[in-house]
């Protein structure tokens, strides 16, 4: 029964994050059943992004050249930086399609637990790059988790002396939803946070 | 904010079963974020599975060499034959352990509506098996949708002036349901095949 090739694809498909065993095992199955088109193309598409892709010089989005597209694009407003945690969370704001500034991905969040402390994040690069702007507005977009608001924190810290005009995303109740469904902290900041009407 | 290799990658992960477009770019990110070695063993993973793996000679299960381990482990019964639909069928029969005979991987069940017919399933080799055999047993082992159950009246057909033994798995109510919850088809079938106590 065993079969170590099919076995060696369904161990690696289980490496990927919410792939279980069973969605694994379907998976590689999937590969063997479908014309070999299929897995010629993930296989040179995961080895393709892989060795291409590096990090954008200025912003540190993901890229194929020096720097990424965003930065490159002459209609933005670089004096307006929206900081965030990951590359896939610009996907996220792009897809609105409102914002207009740049973005600069910070790689992470201050998490003492983890180890990750300023010096692994891209903070210094930031600050640098925040330096050379004539009026520049920071919007922080970070996960609202402990490790999200803590390095919201600490750098409101390190810009306001700068004179940088700092924002962060707004919290409060998401749209669509139920009231018995909200947490309390939510609530609470929703009351802190409340809108004149 | 368009980058072709990442989206190339997206979209490939999105070809793969219940992937939808947000899992694929989760994925496709996981790629990217964690060190080159996962994408490497992914990708070589997924090819040489392709490339490597073929159908058994004489079950159609997948196998690396001519004949499967199934059909060459001396241990096992050649006279007593679990037919299943898909190699991946296999895989869940043997995990009890229980069985002790071979199979024979159809590649599917007979639909009409999908223009599939006798011949385009494993079922002449099939035949040619068992007439080689010296008091042959088969057990359908076939899925029980109206495709699973058209293909097992159609091999009883066959079956039958062989004098061949034909078994099929035994429907009724999946352990640990509700009955609340079971379908009124089973619950059809399961007063049909009631067992005396």
């Amino acid at each position: 029964m065993k079969n170590s090739l099919i076995e060696n694809l369904v161990q690696q498909f289980s490496r990927l994050p919410s792939i279980g065993g069973k969605s694994a095992q379907r998976l590689a199955y999937h590969i063997l059943e479908k014309n070999s088109e299929l897995a010629e193309s993930l296989a040179s598409a995961i080895v393709d992004a892989r060795r291409k892709i590096r990090k954008c010089g200025l912003c540190h989005n993901y890229s194929e050249a020096d720097k990424c597209s965003l930065c490159l694009s002459p209609g933005r407003n670089p004096n307006l930086i929206c900081v965030v945690e990951r590359p896939s969370d610009i996907i996220l704001i792009e897809k609105f399609g409102a914002f207009t500034g740049l973005y600069h991905v910070l790689g992470g969040a201050l998490s003492p637990l983890d180890g990750v402390g300023p010096q692994d994040l891209n903070i210094d690069s930031l600050l640098k790059r925040l330096a050379g702007l004539e009026s520049p507005e920071v919007i922080l977009a970070l996960n609202t988790s402990s490790d999200g608001e803590a390095t919201g924190l600490y750098l409101i810290q390190k810009l306001k002396p700068m004179n940088v005009k700092v924002t962060q995303l707004a919290r409060g109740i998401p749209l669509g939803s139920d009231l018995q469904y909200v947490d309390e902290h939510t609530m609470q900041r929703a009351m802190e946070y409340r809108i004149p009407l």
